[in-house]
């Protein structure tokens, strides 16, 4: 099954304890793609200035990603700038600027309207109601967010979130939207806004699934000893669900596809974090992607 | 198998933001006799003082437990006060009158001596080690411990790290004692400190579990909406797990015992934080445990 995957892309620049890094591909929608196109075929909707690297449109495109509903706009594309504390749990934003990202416009081709599994990445939900509006195929439909648009787009996430099939929110953003302490307790309140399916993304303590009739799924995070980079590890998460799922083939895909895909998209967040920006998540093979399936496996296995 | 589990029996009064409960039995041993004895024939080393109430010694006794290595001794019962905040992750302690504990010199009987499974519930490793010093069966040690030992005892509990099979910690506790702040490698660090096994409990999140030759398991916790009172939690995940292994029969129990321990223990522990201090854990039947076992299994499963 193909995958159409909406979301940002953007050139960031990192700071870790550690290291600085500038103007490495990044964006929402390029870390989801990179993760899916190990499993399935890939569209990308998004939109870059036209000083967007050749070489970032290069590393896309190589990797199978279809980039024609990528607009080339006038302007600059959209940077963002942070910086991480000693431990690697807590960032801060240091600069935002959106350019080309404010006149957004999605604009689906037929093949990408038809696409049977729709991953709408992290960015703006007006964004993301605007490809939801154009879908023709019939998708399962995956949306992930953030705390920004609880915040400032509430209606708009609201709206996304009763036409979703699966609905992707980390951890603390969890708590906050549904004002419960309790992280259990807040995946089950966000269901009852309105997507059949919720996963609940918590970085090094892995992820939870809620589903229909209390359906429940627990897993927790591969165990890395080393953290690069975390930037783009939940936007990969996402992307490697909607691989996971498109692989799977299943039109209505059942509660097993799905708990079989939040690990699928925890194992492939984790190769994300072993290096600045998608430079180790572009470098995967379908064959140690596997193999750390197999190993995640064993070691959560009793 | 027989256990023997020595720690504190205490009379805990506990403030949640809810409700107040005075002078119910608590103690390391208390909940750890309680989640092991569903599994295995379990004896306590203790000391409580004349003032300890007929009725909670009733009660271990009436779950089978041998108390007769409890010693009765003059003077007051250890008790604690403390109090949970909103979310029910951290705690402080109110009040602690240490009392018979200060004088307590465990003494084993021959029977408790030869017990082949030996927990060391959390107490201060001076206990800890007079308690070592005594067997004679050669049983498989599992120590727990907490972070007052870690800064004030330091010296006996790396003494104790050094001859116990399996070490037991939290994971805020994990990080202080190795200064690491990512949670896999404190785990391998604790393991270079001694113990053949390293189980690093994170509430909430699950448990994960280091062992020789990169051996690693990792667990998610059964999903609690509501948490009543923690108190106890630990030992019970450490009294659960010394009764899986004590049930399991196995001599040198293997990685695959021990993370079924692990799992018990935590399924155990989640009874535990369902109601106010021992009453949940003590009143858990087999069937319910199994129950819970097999639901946890379901939804862990990929």
């Amino acid at each position: 099954m193909s995958i159409l995957i909406s979301g940002t892309v953007a050139l960031d620049s990192i700071h870790t304890p550690t290291e600085v890094h500038n103007e490495l591909l990044g964006g929402s929608a390029s870390y989801a793609a990179l993760a899916a196109a190990l499993d399935a075929p890939v569209q990308v909707c998004s939109i870059v200035g036209r000083d967007f690297p050749a070489e970032h449109r290069a590393l896309l495109t190589g990797h199978g990603i279809d980039i024609a509903n990528i607009e080339f706009a006038e302007g600059r594309t959209f940077r963002w700038t942070g910086r991480y504390h000693e431990n690697m749990n807590h960032r801060e934003t240091l600069d935002v600027s959106i350019d080309v990202l404010e006149k957004f416009a999605p604009k689906l081709t037929a093949e990408a309207a038809a696409a049977k599994v729709l991953l709408l990445a992290n960015m703006s939900p007006d964004n993301q109601i605007a490809v939801l509006n154009q879908v023709t195929g019939k998708p399962f439909v995956i949306a992930d967010s953030m705390d920004l648009w609880i915040n400032i787009a509430r209606a708009g996430l609201l709206e996304v979130m009763q036409r979703v099939d699966l609905f992707v929110i980390n951890e603390d953003e969890a708590k906050m939207f549904t004002e419960a302490s309790n992280l259990v307790t807040a995946g089950w309140r966000l269901r009852e806004m309105g997507p059949r399916h919720v996963v609940v993304k918590k970085g090094e303590h892995g992820a939870l699934l809620f589903g229909p009739d209390n359906a429940f799924f627990a897993t927790p995070a591969y165990p890395l000893t080393e953290v690069a980079d975390p930037t783009g590890a939940g936007d990969s998460f996402a992307g490697g669900l909607a691989g996971s799922l498109a692989a799977a083939g299943n039109a209505s895909p059942d509660f097993s596809d799905l708990a079989r895909g939040v690990v699928r998209g925890s194992v492939l967040a984790s190769f994300t974090c072993e290096a600045f920006g998608v430079k180790r998540i572009a470098a995967v093979t379908p064959q140690e992607a596997a193999s750390r399936m197999a190993e995640f496996r064993r070691c959560t296995s009793w």
